[in-house]
């Protein structure tokens, strides 16, 4: 049992029924070779703890790359107290008790012991297989480099998505032009062979399964259609290293989403736009905590492409909790768009729960991607999924039961779609 | 009864007897001519139906107006099963419940037995008095087009509204000048006589008994005075249908709004703002369901005209979710400003009920329209009310009566002033 | 006790402990020499009750400055009605209930017998310490200008902060340039002797216990650096009454803000943010009723200043509703953002319960400051804290007790950090 339920019995009954359920995870950033994490340093690098500690006082130097993993974590661990009351902090302790049957209070005294009972490195794939087990997971999706090879792993349950920001955002690094001619075997030396490229890319994530391809946006960005004939130039001139001016590069960045949306449609693949981030917004913080968003963004930007691409299914995850409820709008009126999960900013059970009773009172249940775990590490699908559950179970007892009068069967075929026989046919393969 | 009502035992009682007040209905679609639905097809046309299930996944042929009725209520049945989570539903279900006696599932199944049972053509004048009668409606406020002749119905029940957007936003196309040239007689060819014609109209509503004038602008539109001066020219080029370049089009939007709040001042009449919706995004929608919005929007816009104009009351409706705050805020400091509703996309009892708490806790009880309806068929208005006397309930309920201390009685005088005495008040006429 | 608290009696056992905790109120107006009110009159001379009141039909004039204050009294009291459903109308009669042992309706029935009991004139410094032990007062911090000379109270009870609106968005009046020569003895001429000004009042306020240097920024200020080369011609212009472009403008308000957050640097004094409103939208408002905001706004703006004075602390307060969610996760990145409490438009109970329960779930525990009164009359603080302690603890016993299996003690922990122990350790002096 998660140590987080509802106490209300009509949500805590839905509750246990989904505990049930297999967990069909859309979007992560799993490693395959390695989902499940070898030691505790591995789960208490996921940055919500060293950015939530460092914001409340740590030095990153504490969680250097060059510090010892186990003087890592007891570093961190002397800052734990002061955000025991995240919910990321929940995430952990029921991953203490869930996956190391460890449920003391973790904190400095404690560390040690801790750290020893999550020590896996010498039965990693055993373990994988158990906290794989223990999810209760049917798939999990990744966030697959461009170049990436898919090989090595079983794609049926570690899913493949093609992961693209850097072909639309990183386009004139010299880095990334590289990585696309190795990984297709294409000189990409301009428009033409630029999209010849991108074509094998899809043909290949498609050929090994990949369920959908997958872009994050930041809010600057407005993806009108850029003409080849007015990107032609400034695509030659970003894959041959010239400098570009502003413009050129909006050009650029356009013309490259396009051809990834038309390669959507071509091969039947979602296309995830995840919008907002900016990067690099605190630049002196840890490793993955320094990404914000400015919250003036709107989805109207993006009516071009729902319009013109009315084949693609775009399932949207925005950043700042204030969007949500333009995505409540743009899901109940373009068949394609579907509102995805509960992203990174947004993803706190406050904003979760305001917002999940406007998706289920406003948009059709049949195309509601409930949630994805985001995680970096295996451990993180279950306490990140159960806090889903509950706040699930909570909105569908209150609005729908009690609200509605809606039966514990109807809450459940809703809760059901929603969570995971969606996802399921939204994102099916082949 | 209606088919969901509070269960919480205080809300209820506050909702048992706002069932039995009068429905004063300060802003409709409604045709009087045929305000009732003649058949079931009239009631799934609503927008929110068809738009729903295309959303979800129907072909917009299958409800295309060269569809027979019937046949039309049939397609769309096959994917109510897909809607089913919705409020927008909900109402559909209370409309076959109350006014056709039908307690089923509504489906494929079903849909037969339920249109022949609101089959009501050959008994429409009966069938209007009847829903009336049921929804115990006391007024209901229309949305007449400036040349409509207001004849041929009692207008102390369904009364007259000014309906402008034509006016401010197609002042430019030939066939709004030949309307407005028909309607007033009077030779419209530049701002002298456009002004002419506009008091015209402003006299023949006023003499039917209009409650208001009305208008709905996109978010791009700000208000600011145009002076006479520099409209002058625009104008005479927009009403000869000459080209006019993006600044002469916002200066004549600026130049004829500005001559409708004039009116309003001088008529006493109030001027509904509905802020925010942007015609047509998303293009190959159903009819009716192509309109969205972009959520960066203030009422900061407005400030000019709610100064310039403090004898006018400013009924104000804003679509986007998100910006309800603000409008609490504008109505809480401007006398004339009045938060009127839940307009369409913010027609969600989600969002409802975390504004409406804001404005009973800051707003003046005395300057608030609780509800309208935006109905198109009669039989609307009942079940679209009592979603928000729920909610309305439930709020004084939990932070009045629970929250605060008020008395049943004392709950009971703020929901009556709020959903039906200060829309009497505030639209009073003669 | 006052005269609203919790009905769930998780919650009441949190606010009744709350209760017995003295206040730290790190934001008011008060005036240090006559902190309480000496009539009825300086307590509904808050604008709160005169803005709602306007807005709610009454003529500014029956409250202007000439009237007498007990007419004022009388004139205002007969519109309480319309606004007693105001969570401001509360505080009123929690201060009459506390204060004055008053407990009927106020109306102009009443109104006189309360306006005697409130008379204080000739008791005034009893009835100071009266209020201030009555609420339990720690601390109270101030709101000074700069000009201020800091004498005559005692500085560890009504604790200095220094209030820079002036000196950022003023400059170029020449009341401005005199009172800053006037109370630094510098012959400020230029970017130099400007900022030697500025070190002066620094200096001064420091030595007299200041605890924060504060401003309020409307919303199209964005701190961006300003150097010194680039300011220094504007700066000379406006020091000499010279017309400046509006680019100069911003200029010489970027350059000035920087020099603040140096010396805020340089003294470790946290600089309090307060961003939002614009001043005197509403012309024709009461004085204190004109100022509202334009909901655009976004902390992305700020993030240089941020970055670039790592070791400044920023409590951040924001104006719209809407903003909310920005500041969670600006706090939650930046170490140095701290969310403060609750402003103006959205210090309204459903505005601060939605936001701290977020708040509670994602930003560190230590850094939050929970509320602050933003009094102008020590008979506020009581009733405004109150009100906030009501809504920490229904949220803490709803999701941290009940839904995150938390302790009483673990949750008055929380409470106690938010509300008393954070602000004493981010404002600590000297």
């Amino acid at each position: 049992m998660p140590n987080i339920v509802p106490t209300d019995p009509a949500a805590r009954e839905l509750f246990d029924e989904m505990t049930r359920w297999p967990i069909f995870d859309p979007h992560s950033h799993i490693n395959p070779h390695s989902p499940a994490a070898r030691n505790l340093d591995e789960v208490l690098g996921y940055h919500y703890y060293t950015e939530l500690a460092h914001s409340a006082g740590m030095p990153s130097e504490l969680v250097a790359e060059d510090v010892a993993p186990r003087q890592r974590a007891r570093n961190l661990s002397r800052y734990l107290d002061r955000i025991d009351n995240t919910v990321q902090y929940s995430w952990l302790t029921e991953i203490a008790r869930t996956f190391y049957g460890f449920d003391d209070r973790i904190n400095a005294d404690t560390i040690d012991a801790l750290y020893d009972r999550a020590e896996k490195s010498e039965t990693g794939p055993a373990w994988d297989a158990n906290v794989w087990s223990k999810t209760n997971l049917e798939a999990c999706f990744l966030t697959n480099d461009f170049d990436d090879t898919l090989e090595g792993w079983d794609t049926s349950k570690y899913v493949p998505c093609l992961r693209t920001d850097d072909l639309v955002l990183k386009l004139h690094l010299p880095s990334t032009v590289e990585r696309l001619k190795n990984s297709t075997g294409i000189d990409v030396v301009d428009y033409a062979s630029l999209s010849q490229a991108i074509g094998i890319l899809f043909e290949r994530f498609k050929s090994k399964g990949a369920a959908a391809c997958a872009i994050s946006l930041p809010p600057d960005f407005a993806p009108f259609r850029a003409t080849p004939k007015a990107a032609v130039t400034p695509i030659r001139r970003a894959l041959h290293g010239m400098d570009l001016r502003p413009e050129e590069h909006t050009m650029i960045r356009r013309a490259v989403f396009w051809l990834l949306a038309e390669q959507c449609a071509e091969h039947k693949m979602p296309f995830d736009l995840m919008i907002g981030p900016i990067r690099g917004v605190y630049a002196a913080g840890v490793s993955g905590g320094r990404d914000l968003f400015d919250r003036r963004v709107s989805l109207h930007d993006y009516h071009e492409l729902f319009n013109h691409f009315s084949n693609v299914t775009f399932p949207v995850s925005t950043l700042s909790p204030d969007a949500a409820g333009e995505l409540v709008a743009y899901s109940w009126i373009f068949p394609n768009v579907v509102p995805m999960g509960y992203w990174w900013y947004s993803n706190i059970p406050a904003y979760i729960a305001a917002d999940l009773k406007a998706r289920l009172q406003a948009v059709p249940k049949t195309k509601q991607v409930g949630y994805y775990s985001d995680a970096y590490k295996l451990e993180f699908v279950l306490p990140k999924f159960n806090t889903f559950r509950k706040v699930l179970a909570e909105t569908l007892a209150d609005d729908g039961i009690r609200g509605r009068g809606w039966s514990v069967d109807r809450a459940l075929d809703v809760a059901k779609l929603v969570i995971l026989e969606n996802p399921r046919r939204l994102f099916a393969r082949g």
